[in-house]
């Protein structure tokens, strides 16, 4: 099997798609890409996109977006709910198939410094390709936005960045990263009590003594408390462990769950999991799945 | 894509693996056929091959395999616990992309034909391939098994074959027939007592008004009460709700589930459906599975 690299870049702009559709045609220009999915929110007035390939076009395609967008946003005149840092906000590396995280590593090092000395923009490493450990946290490299790391970033040796001058222009700064396959997923409470849902992110959430691998947050949504939460390893924490705390948690407050989403791409895999967790399969084989056998009969050429 | 059909032949042979041996080299001896499973049963003295391929080949390698055993296994010697009818006991064919379930029809009534005529053993056609409308349920096909069908075949015109010779000789007769995709899914309870397994059974299964293509049976195995189901077309009535029914009665027992299995394979939806379900994931589009996205991408030569 072809080598693939999954990369999901975020943008600092979310209402002029006219400009997001120019970050979209750098990405497609690209040959060897596969762009998955992008999607605008007005309100966090940002922008995702999801594409694959193969590691050296990923890299190429993920430089000519920041590239693009360095040259149209200006975040001295950003406005959104959302934390960011610069126009090419985040851009993470995720290993797909045959692809080690060292290589993802390696590719999100290199995108750092070619963003730093071509493009002449900061760049700063995070998650499992920091260099400085601290860094490795991303909430904690784009504290205080790009105001803040812009008055800071010259003056405070914690904010030098890895690559690229220590001076904030219009394009702002870049988070370059490898990472996990990651699953955005919300539950919705039958309450319009946001504090419900506050409580329950933080017995659930790692970082305060919850389940490890869990981001969450209580938001409030169209009159709806929500359990919004990242799951930065579903293979130590599945979704299905999460749902059924969350649902436990919500029961102390007299709460159910009314439904759940899922933001973006999920794994398969993540899937089956839940299915065979939930339908007590304990002795199942990913052999008895009909369609795999098929593609491996299919990819070994003997139908 | 190619088109692809499924055939999932049951053997009346379990013990003598090297008849089996046989009966696998022959389907396997044709071009465009992968086998993706097959297992023997010593007890019920019977072996179930899947196997899947374009229509045409597929339709050969059924046509082989009941050739071959039609002349290893003697039927007026066969020992086991499960009614059978013939050394080739029964042949479905399934339609996995891009056929018809007519296409398959018209594949097992060829199929039908082709072992009356070329190999002069009795044929009946059954589920979607019946032309007789009774004979759609394959239970009363084989009712009495291979002796009762013996002694009424010549004489009694409600078991004259749909081809082939009104006599059954030592390899039986045949049951060629076409069927949706089919989940064979056993769940086991909490108590030695068969009793409660019987009437959870009788309470799930259609025949005695439970919920609609479920078959099920109360067993004991291996000390366990276990309700053992034939889920037969899980796009209707999917496994997550068979579970839940069966989890509900098992608690008017007093008992609870210890654990599911699944017989051979499953098909990915049914998994992906279950796991939606489970984790209530209403708006869920398909589009959103990782894995599912860059297959089309591979698929288009994008990447």
């Amino acid at each position: 099997m072809k080598p693939l690299i999954e990369c999901v870049p975020n943008f600092s702009e979310g209402r002029r798609l006219d400009i997001v559709e120019k970050i979209v045609s750098a990405v497609r220009g690209v040959p060897g890409i596969a762009l998955l999915d992008y999607s605008s929110d007005p309100d966090h007035n940002r922008s995702v996109l999801t594409f694959v390939g193969a590691p050296g076009a990923v890299e190429e395609a993920a430089f000519r977006a920041v590239e693009t967008s360095a040259g149209l946003i200006d975040m001295t005149r950003h406005e959104g709910v959302h934390p960011c840092i610069g126009a090419a906000d985040v851009v993470p590396f995720v290993p797909i198939r045959d692809v080690t995280m060292g290589e993802c590593v390696a590719a999100a090092r290199r995108l750092a410094r070619r963003i730093g000395e071509d493009l002449n923009i900061p760049a700063y490493l995070y998650e499992e390709a920091a260099i400085r450990l601290e860094r490795a946290n991303l909430a904690h490299l784009r504290k205080g936005g790009y105001a803040r790391l812009k008055a800071d970033i010259a003056t405070d040796p914690e904010r030098a960045p890895d690559f690229g001058p220590a001076v904030l222009g219009p394009a702002g700064a870049a988070a370059v990263g490898a990472r996990k396959k990651l699953i955005a997923y919300n539950v919705f409470l039958d309450t319009d009590d946001v504090e419900i849902a506050r409580k329950i992110a933080e017995s659930i959430r790692h970082s305060s003594g919850g389940l490890p691998y869990v981001k969450a947050l209580g938001l409030m949504v169209n009159g709806q408390a929500q359990v919004s939460m990242n799951l930065v390893d579903y293979t130590q924490t599945p979704v299905h462990r999460v749902q059924e705390a969350v649902r436990e948690q919500a029961g102390h407050f007299g709460c159910q769950i009314t439904h759940a989403e899922l933001i973006g791409m999920i794994p398969e895999q993540a899937l089956i999991d839940a299915a065979c967790w939930y339908l007590q399969l304990g002795g199942f084989n990913e052999e008895q799945i009909l369609e795999r056998r098929i593609r491996q009969a299919e990819s070994t050429g003997l139908i």
